[in-house]
Order: C-alpha cells, then sequence, then structure tokens
C-alpha cells in the first residue's frame, strides 16, 4: 500500500495541488491525523466529468460478462487490502475493528451480488414483441425493450458507512453494475480510507482494460466541489447518503439543472416502532433487550435507528419502559464518527431533555473525554410530540424517544403526522398482527421496509430488500439503495424498433444466446425466437 | 347522455359554480360552441384531494381481480359511448372522425392491457428471501417486497390525443391500475369530451363499489387549477403531456414542494431521422412516401412527429429530397387543435422561412381559411443548425426540417448537439445498419425508442414500447408513458420483514394462491413455498 497523496484520483492521473487543504481527524484520541487532503479544484472537477462522458459508450456497450469480472477483481482485491483499509477506517471513524472488518465484507458482497446480477442478464427485464405484418389494421412492428445505462453517475459518500455506503459501496457498486461511469465525491471525515480504496478501484479499472474515464474520486473538504459535480452538465445521477440538509441541497440543484437530473439521496429516518400491549405482556424483557441493542448498537449511528417508539401506556407498556430504561442506562458511552457530529447529538439531546413535557428516563453518567456520546432514552406524551414538530427531525445517534398514547386511535393520529421513513416496526401478537390490519397500513404508507417482531438495524443485502421510503427517507421513495433492485436507480429504457438481428444488443437477438428470461408477447420464456 | 354541465367531477359529486367560465372552439368552422365550462375553484381542488386522499388505503388494499374487473367495465362504458365522444371530439378537436375513433379504439385497449395486466400479478416483482435462522454470522430474517401504489396521482391532459392521453387515457389508465386514485385535470380545448370521458369513469367507479375519491377530475382554462392540484399536499404524483414551458412548469412546482413528488411530463421531441446514402439509392422514394406520411400525419400534431432530418449531401439525398418536396406540396392543408397551436405554428414556421440560411424547399397554398396549417419542408446547413440553438425548438405541426451535413463526422457532431427525444431513426441498408455501430450507439443515447426503417409516429401500447427518452422529449428519461411498462411510474417499493403469513399480501404468501412468477431466493419460479 503506497503512502496517502491526500489527492483527488481523475481516471488514471491525481488532482491539483491549489485547493483548500484539511486533515483528517481522530475522534478517539481527539487530534489530528497527520496526512494533508487537498479538495479538488474546478479544473479537476472538469477533468473527471469529461473523462467519465468519454467513457460512457465504452461502458455502455460492456457485456455483463466482463462488467462482472470487473466487479468480481474489486472485490479480490478489496480482500486482500482489507487490513490497511480497516486500520485507516477505525482511525478515521471511530468505529470498531470488527464493524469495519463486516462492513468491508459487506461491500465486498454487495460487489459480487451485481457480479452475478449481470453475468445473468435477467436483470436487464428483455421484452420482444414480435413483428406481425398481417396484424390489421396496421401491421406490428418488431418491438425489443430492455434496460440500459444513464451515463455518469455521481456518488457522494456517507459518514457513517466507511465502506458500504463510500467509494466502493452500493452506489457505486450498482451505478457500475448498470454500466456507467462512477464519479465519487470522497468523505472529508474519511478521506484516507476513501485514497486506499480509490486507488483499489482505479487498479481494478486498468486491470480490467476499461476506459480511464470509468471512474475518478474527488476530495474535498467543503460544499463547492461537490456541488460543482452535481451542476455539471455530463452528468445523469446522483445517489447520496447522508444528511437532510445536504441531501436537499443536492435535490434543488438537480431539479434547477437546465436537464433536471434524478438524485437518490438518503437522508433522514425515524424509524418508529409500534409496541402492542399482548407481545409486551408475553414477552417485554426480550422485546426490551433487542430493542435497547438496536438503539444504542453502533453509538445509534444508522439511518435505520429506531429513534420513535410509540406504546399505548398500560401496566405493561410501563414495565417494558422500565426494563428498556435499564437496558439504556447500563449501555456503555461511544465515541461518535466526527466532532460535528458529536456536537449536533449531544446539542439536540440537551435541547430535548430542557423542553417541558419531555421526561428523561435514563441517563448515564460519561467519561468525559470530548467527542463522547451517551445513550439516552427520553418520553413524551402523544399531546405535545403533535404539537411540536421539531421533535419529529432526526436525532443522529444513541437515543430514542417513547410517545406515549392514550389509546390505538391517538397512536394512529400520531403516525398519521410523521414524515417518510426506512423502516416502521410491529411488535405484536401473531393475532394482533392479523388483527391490525388498518394499522399495517399506515406503517406500509409510511415505510419501504415493515419489519414485524424483530429490529430495524441490520440490513439484508438481497434481492427483496428495500432501503428506501417516502420523502425525507430517500428523495425518491420509489426506489431502494440496497439490493439488486438498486440498480434500476441508474438505468432507462430504450426500445429498439425493427432492427436487424445482428444490430441488437445480444440479450435481444432472437437466439438468445445468454438463455435469458425474456417477456416474449407478453409469455416470460427463455426460449430462442424462432 | 345527459347534457353537459361544464362543472368538475369530486367524486360523485359536481364543482361548484363561480369561478372562470369559458367555452370550447371549433376551430374548423371557427366559432365557439355553446356550452359554458366552469373553472373549478380552490375549494374544488381541496375537495378532489381531501376524497383522493380518503380513497387512497381502501384502492391499495384492492384485489387485482376486481381492479381488473373495473378497468374492463370502463373500457366496456367507453365502447358503449363512442359515438358521443367521437362526435364532440371532432367539434373540438377539429380531428377527422377515423381518427377520433380509432383513439377511442386505443384508449380501450390500454384500460384492457393493464386490466390483464394487473389480473395476472406477475407485474407487481414479488420477491421472497426465505428466513434462515442457520446462517452464520447472523440469521436472515425473512423478506418478500413487491410495488405498491404511490398514492394520489393528478393527470394533466393532451391537447392531441383527446382520449389516449385525456381522461382516461394511458396515464389515468396505469396510475388506476397500480392502486392510485387519480385527480385529472381536463384539457381545456375539449372539455366536453372531458365531462362525457369523466362521467363515464364515475359510472364505472360507483358500480365497482370502489370510494368515491377514486376518481375526480377538474375543469379550468388557466394555468391556476392546475397549479394548486399540484401543490397539494397530499398529492404524491404527476403525470403530464403538453409543452415544455407547462411541463416545466409542473416539475418545478414538484420539485419546490416541502415533500417532492415525481413528476412525468411529456413535454417535445424532434425525433431525428438519419437517412444513410445506401437506403436513399436503394429505395428513395419509398421513403419519400413513408416520410412525407409520417410528418404531416394528423397535421403534424403527434409527439413523435419527425422533425428533423439529417443526411449527408450526396447526389442520392437530393434526388431524395426533390421527391419528399412533392409529397409535402401535394399534401393537403389541415386544421389544427386550437387557435392557439395554429398561431405558434404559423408564427414559428415565418420566423424559420425569414431567417438566413433556411431555404423553403416546398410551400402549398392555402385556402385562406383560418386555423389552417401547411405542410412545408425547410432545409438548412449544419453549420448554421449548430450555430443557432432556436432550430431545435420543437416546432409543433406539419413541418420538418432538413440538415444538410458534409460527411458522416459533421452528421455526429449535430447529433451530439441535440437534446433528449421519445425517438431516433434510422434508415440504412441492413449492412449500413450493423456496420454503424457508433452511429446506432449515438442514437440509442438520444432516444427511448430507436426506429430502424421505419417512421416513428404511430406508437405500439405493448409490453416493449418506450414512449419516453432523455429530457426534454420526458422529464423522467428511466421510464416509459405508453405501455405496460408505465405502470412502474406509479408504484414504490415495499418491503415485508418477518410477517405472518396470513399478514402478508396474498401475491406474497407461501401459498401463493395466484400462482405468479416471483423470484424467490433469487430463482424465478411459480412454486409454491413449502
Amino acid at each position: 500500500m503506497s503512502a496517502l497523496t491526500g489527492l483527488s484520483y481523475l481516471g488514471f492521473s491525481r488532482g491539483r495541488v491549489g485547493g483548500r487543504t484539511w486533515k483528517a481527524f481522530d475522534s478517539a484520541l481527539w487530534n489530528d491525523l497527520p496526512e494533508v487532503f487537498h479538495s479538488a479544484t474546478a479544473a479537476d472537477v472538469a477533468t473527471a466529468m469529461k473523462l467519465a462522458a468519454q467513457a460512457t459508450p465504452v461502458l455502455a456497450a460492456l457485456s455483463g460478462k466482463a462488467k462482472a469480472a470487473f466487479l468480481r477483481d474489486l472485490a479480490t482485491r478489496i480482500e486482500a487490502a482489507t487490513p490497511a483499509l480497516a486500520a485507516r477506517a477505525q482511525q478515521e471513524t471511530s468505529l470498531p475493528e470488527a464493524r469495519c472488518l463486516g462492513e468491508i465484507g459487506r461491500t465486498m458482497g454487495q460487489l459480487r451480488l451485481f457480479a452475478d446480477l449481470v453475468e445473468k442478464g435477467d436483470w436487464l427485464d428483455a421484452r420482444l414483441e414480435l413483428a406481425n405484418p398481417d396484424r390489421k389494421p396496421l401491421p406490428k412492428p418488431d418491438h425489443r425493450s430492455m434496460c440500459r445505462p444513464l451515463g455518469p453517475v455521481a456518488v457522494f459518500c456517507a459518514s457513517n458507512f466507511p465502506f458500504a455506503y463510500s467509494v466502493a459501496g452500493g452506489d457505486t457498486a450498482s451505478a457500475l453494475a448498470a454500466g456507467n461511469p462512477v464519479v465519487v465525491m470522497a468523505h472529508h471525515a474519511h478521506p484516507g480510507t476513501a485514497e486506499i480504496m480509490g486507488g483499489l478501484i482505479v487498479d481494478a479499472v486498468r486491470a480490467a482494460g476499461l476506459p480511464e474515464g470509468t471512474f475518478s474520486m474527488l476530495m474535498g473538504d467543503g460544499k463547492d466541489v461537490g456541488q460543482l459535480l452535481a451542476k455539471h452538465p455530463a452528468l445523469r445521477a446522483i445517489g447520496f447518503t447522508g444528511s437532510r440538509t445536504g441531501g436537499r441541497a443536492l435535490m434543488d440543484i438537480a431539479a434547477e439543472r437546465e436537464v433536471p437530473i434524478p438524485v437518490y439521496a438518503e437522508m433522514s429516518s425515524l424509524n418508529p416502532v409500534v409496541l402492542l400491549e399482548g407481545a409486551l405482556a408475553a414477552r417485554g424483557e426480550a422485546i426490551a433487550t433487542g430493542l435497547a441493542a438496536s438503539c444504542t448498537l453502533g453509538v445509534g449511528q444508522f439511518c435505520t435507528q429506531p429513534g420513535l417508539l410509540l406504546m399505548v401506556k398500560t401496566p405493561a407498556a410501563e414495565a417494558f419502559v422500565g426494563q428498556l430504561a435499564a437496558h439504556f442506562r447500563n449501555a456503555p458511552e461511544g465515541v461518535m464518527l466526527t466532532p460535528a457530529i458529536q456536537k449536533a447529538y449531544v446539542t439536540g439531546l440537551a435541547a430535548r431533555e430542557t423542553r417541558g413535557g419531555i421526561q428523561a428516563f435514563s441517563h448515564g453518567k460519561g467519561s468525559g473525554k470530548p467527542g463522547r456520546a451517551l445513550p439516552t432514552l427520553l418520553a413524551v406524551g402523544a399531546k405535545t410530540f403533535l404539537s411540536d414538530r421539531k421533535l419529529q427531525a432526526e436525532l443522529f445517534g444513541p437515543s430514542s424517544l417513547i410517545v406515549w398514547c392514550d389509546d390505538l386511535a391517538q397512536l394512529s393520529k400520531v403516525l398519521e403526522s410523521l414524515e417518510g421513513n426506512l423502516t416502521a416496526t410491529l411488535h405484536g401478537t401473531d393475532e394482533e398482527v392479523v388483527a391490525q390490519v388498518a394499522l399495517r397500513a399506515q406503517l406500509e404508507a409510511l415505510a419501504g421496509r415493515v419489519v414485524v417482531n424483530g429490529f430495524p438495524t441490520g440490513v439484508e443485502v438481497s434481492h427483496a430488500i428495500v432501503h428506501g421510503g417516502p420523502y425525507p427517507s430517500l428523495s425518491d421513495g420509489r426506489s431502494t439503495s440496497v439490493g439488486s433492485n438498486a440498480i434500476y436507480r441508474f438505468t432507462r429504457l430504450v426500445c429498439y424498433q425493427n432492427h436487424p438481428d445482428a444490430a441488437l444488443p445480444v440479450e435481444l437477438q432472437n437466439a438468445n444466446p445468454l438463455g435469458l428470461s425474456r417477456l416474449v408477447n407478453g409469455v416470460r420464456t427463455s426460449d430462442a425466437v424462432k
């Protein structure tokens, strides 16, 4: 592993020196790390985008097999570099080693999932409507359609996932798998981790013989670099994971462009959990243990952290909250990702604790070291909650807010008042869950994933996962940013009319040489067309 | 058929009198039609949206079979009302009877296509990832996902398709089929046609026992009603077919909302046609005949009208243009849809004809009657075209612009300068088509449908059609507004984690009672889960 230079990757070259510089910060030791990083210049952004535009048609013509080989090779390179990646990420994010290793594993898993997907090709949704010259009143033309890449995609990295939602994370993997060039905006808080990962991707691009503009990565410690990137005329889509303010700013830039482009911004989510009486009576302690673990996991720095707990105030619920509070009290303090995130947590928590009508059920004692966060459970009555929209704002960190309801009707009103979420969770006996038809419909309308008798943290990477939901959890609530369905965010439909067989993409040719599952005249088949 | 009242449909009630009033206009006879129409009031918009919001969970719970029965019944009602619909549309749009009848047929066909689609249910993309409690390091949860409705959809009707892209057109059919309530903004130029069709939908909603808010239709002769509708907090998506100005205005409103929503606006398209030398030499006259018919069909008032013809200046091309010009000269004048559209055509054409460097190849003589348009072929050199972006603006009507290129390299530069299109067409011998790999890739990047040796007008309604393309042809170039894929515009993905079987949507239950094609642990199957 060569030493860090702090420079952007512009295809196979490096960025210019001359912009602002900054250093990464170790929140655990509370000091700067030694290396200097260089914000990309406007010329760097232009170079990266020019290369990406040049790479676009080459990547669009690439076979699924070639893309799969590239993604798998990248996963192998990440595997080999795991110790260096994990060591740097621990310094820059204060996430423990096991978490870093787990997340690197997940990142490789994502790359391999997309490799399998594009190698097979069924995901392309190939559809054939064969010509019928005898159709009346007009002959039927030959139409064949499938998903095609969009063009250059910008990926804005997350602070809380230095691997799985960063340089080689889900957005990058799905955009590359779909055949798009990617320009990554590295996260300023873990630039060294980003530089190591960026180097691995550049190596993989070279080794695969892909065009130089397949991948670039811009360094930056301010909003300006990302804004230049978002405004670039050649850009075709944006993936983003981060704050609501940052995501909405990108959405606004994208909407105001001469040619607006789609933005997939994962921004904020309260992840409400509804706890029904039967479940609390039957297994309150088990739920309290699992829920407290989910609330405080990774110092609460997950987008699926359950920040809102809704209950009808019954004796079972009060006993349950006593147990939950005990877990919060016993949970250790943790180092947060960055001083800014820690400050926002502490400030936001203090504002809630001093608000009238809020009860702090548990509150541990901290070590007094800087950068730390204490798990904190709060409670409020539904009336107060409904009267104060500020309590709906996500408080990123290990805190959850109980909303006490008088009855299920009031609980339903609280749900009705909520914004969109990534997840919504229901705890109940099987009888309760089945019987609560309207409540389940309400949870479904609120979120992209409805969890029954489980906890929302821990996001599977699979074909059926949905990591998305109504605004503001995702800017585009129709999609998912995790799992194989995420690839469709970076594609568009194209129909080929009356093409000679040899001029068609191989996936649409009569012989079906790849053996794809296709919709031929409305019927699903893997057969060739005679 | 009861007499026209000129009022909006607010579910099962009618709109208020008190807003602005206007009359429809017969462009062929150049006079007002007698009936008075009433612009919806702000209270009307609020009522329609309130009803739509109330209908949302009811429709979301509806079975595919029930939706299919409703859509088919609506088609049957349209069939029965065809004479009245066609008669009124002829007066309001000046489209000939055969065209009106054909379009009504297409509208019924669309409703029946979506009925078949949702009755079967395969379109839902049901995916199951079954639990594996033994997986290491963590147990695998049970995840099942599919497409779910978005919520209330606003449909803005097109001037040029009084049926297929209006009240019961493709946007309405796909939004209803997906399980969403629809609030239609009727087109002010054919309000009587809209009122008849709106009444049929209301009848069908009643007959099916669907909630009142399933369908409403707002009348309006200005932008204000549509803007109120687009800004309503309960709205979840917008479908629009019309001008670039109108579409972009809706996009901007949607992006500026507190909760931004997706807009599917079909706005403008030049539909470039590239004519290669071999094809012109081999069958120039046949191409000229077909192309002139496509350019002037329906007085050129199609979104897929070929407005831009690109050729290298060879003797074969010059001979071809002579033939094409003769067809234009012989094409009859026609009555345009509205006085405003006719005025825009005549003004725009005059601005082009008097511009330096533009040659008017053919120009018929008109009858001098008002509201008429003459087919007109124009030609310009590539250099002039490249230097004047105004020539890229769509000129809605029966006119096409030839761009003469020095060679294929210059033709490629012209293509590179173009905005997005619904279609791009290539005429060549089979050898030419197959050999022009880069040219085809360029056409594909420009459009949602690439036509070889055909003409872009005439849009199939099928599983493989793509009626969409990069901005500004569609606001969201990832989608299609025609064909079965159009349903996905009005859906979102939802994942159900660890639900008891009885709490799952029937499409995701173990027994697979509907026999759907599902992706189970990554494998496509119609089998039940044991």
